[in-house]
């Protein structure tokens, strides 16, 4: 019996076992890839805190790992398929039949972006294509970007971009915007800024890098090739809660919702990182994230213990 | 004139001026001591995510500070004395008689802990006197500590420090507590606490470290020698809002009331840390603020800029 179960070893599940494990409860984290989550695949992250030169994602994740493995956390590499979570006694089962039993749960399982499923997409990712303009705009200093979708976030990314590179071309599959007027209005007003409506990516093409992209006219189906330096993928994320019981709130894009303590509609349930409602989704972000859950579940464990 | 002006150089403050800069805001920080704020002054850091051997609090700023520099941000060394919010361009006023002026401010200039203001407190502290039981407590292990406050935290701190102290006096100067009754049921029914009530602490004794305290009952005025390994200090704290105008919304105790953009009541003003109304403060969570100030500030200059 744990005191605390952890979904996901990514920054925000890492850290939350630094917190529970430094602070002595019985503490495990179940993850079904690596240590260190999405965050392991990235290339080089320049803006978490205390890394002046950047670090790779591969080495960071390594960190955060044996930093909660210094505090005697265990580790299950196992994929978690249902949980019951309404008990005192939380139970999580996993496709090794394994169960685990806990006291308190903490969800930080993440998200992932939507692919967009063409030729190119997998091989050039981290070298031209990219699924976060905060992450990699700084690397795209004077070049030609294009940014795929037509969302807010599409948008609001391709806005962001513009303080970096020479031109954003953003391609959309319809000739409508699903985004506020107010932030479409931006993005029209903004000279950096070009449309391409009517239009789906069909290929990504380059040698080491990405040197061009294949479109194709929705409606002609007529194709041609634009040259450019990065293809900036949002068509949405999705969360990954497969194994989550339905009766855990969730808002409509399936995010888990939370308090301000991180609190999900269930006792001693918590989530943590890009699984939630969260403003921004960046590993600095899920850190914090995971401190307050772990402090949150320890008050709570501390609660059940003394009554 | 600058994009953003950010006060304090604390992690809160150089995470948003990481974020800001590298995002190409023209970005100023403000700062009245050393880069790094109150975590400049703690000795080792085990809990910031990505330091498996812990940190120096000084090399963990200085890190911080060199990553918000790389970016091109700017840094003032000077106290602010006040400021004017309500317009387009805020205004920052300092004691060398500078006036900085921005599109938008964060206010991350944090929060002090009350001290006792004793002898040997101030040449004990980081030896045996500390402020905060989740960052210091693993410290004691198997230890004597003594716990000086009568509120929620001083209990919630003190059954924190159960999970790793022998045994946990709690010192108050009066005999009631000004805690929730759930949190004093749980200290009174937990065995490694015991109380020492109308007391006050008059002295902190030791040789490199703490080896005692004089204890006085302020009934009877009577003192006595108690032989403790650790002081951990919760009187309350502080937010350093000397200079910040009384139209900005505060809470009862003084900290700067955001919504989850970490937003104050007035437009194009963030807040971010231990200064605002936060669940937790720590490092780790600090961070995660500014990351996400930064973020909502570049937004807002968006919106200035395209409208």
């Amino acid at each position: 019996m744990y005191d605390l179960a952890i979904i996901g070893a990514g920054p925000a599940g890492l850290t939350a076992a630094i917190y529970a494990a430094r602070g002595g409860l019985k503490t495990i984290v179940i993850e079904s890839m690596a240590p260190g989550g999405q965050v392991a695949m990235t290339e080089k992250i320049e803006n978490y805190p205390g890394f002046p030169e950047g670090v790779s994602g591969y080495e960071l994740g390594g960190l955060f790992y044996q930093q909660a493995q210094n505090y005697g956390t265990d580790f299950v590499f196992e994929n978690v398929t249902s949980m019951e979570l309404m008990g005192k006694v939380k139970k999580i089962f996993t496709n090794q039949q394994t169960t685990i039993e806990s006291k308190a749960v903490i969800i930080a399982s993440g998200s992932k972006p939507r692919y967009l499923g063409v030729e190119g997409e997998e091989r050039f990712r981290g070298r031209g294509v990219s699924y976060c303009a905060m992450c990699d705009g700084p690397f795209y200093k004077n070049k030609f970007v294009a940014v795929i979708g037509g969302g807010n976030s599409a948008l609001e990314e391709g806005l962001y971009l513009t303080k970096f590179a020479l031109n954003v071309i953003i391609i959309h599959r319809r000739d409508g915007f699903r985004a506020s007027d107010i932030v479409l209005k931006e993005a029209k007003n903004n000279s950096k800024i070009s449309f391409l409506l009517d239009s789906v990516v069909e290929e990504i093409i380059g040698d080491d890098k990405v040197k061009s992209i294949i479109i194709k006219n929705t409606k002609s189906a007529e194709k041609k090739e634009i040259p450019i330096d990065g293809v900036f993928v949002f068509i949405g994320t999705e969360p990954n809660t497969e194994f989550v019981p339905n009766y855990l709130e969730t808002n409509a894009q399936g995010y888990i919702i939370t308090d301000e303590f991180l609190q999900t509609n269930i006792k001693g349930v918590y989530a943590a990182g890009d699984i939630r409602n969260t403003p921004l989704r960046q590993v600095v972000t899920a850190v914090g994230d995971g401190a307050i859950a772990a402090t949150q579940a320890e008050r709570y464990l501390n609660s059940l213990e003394n009554k």
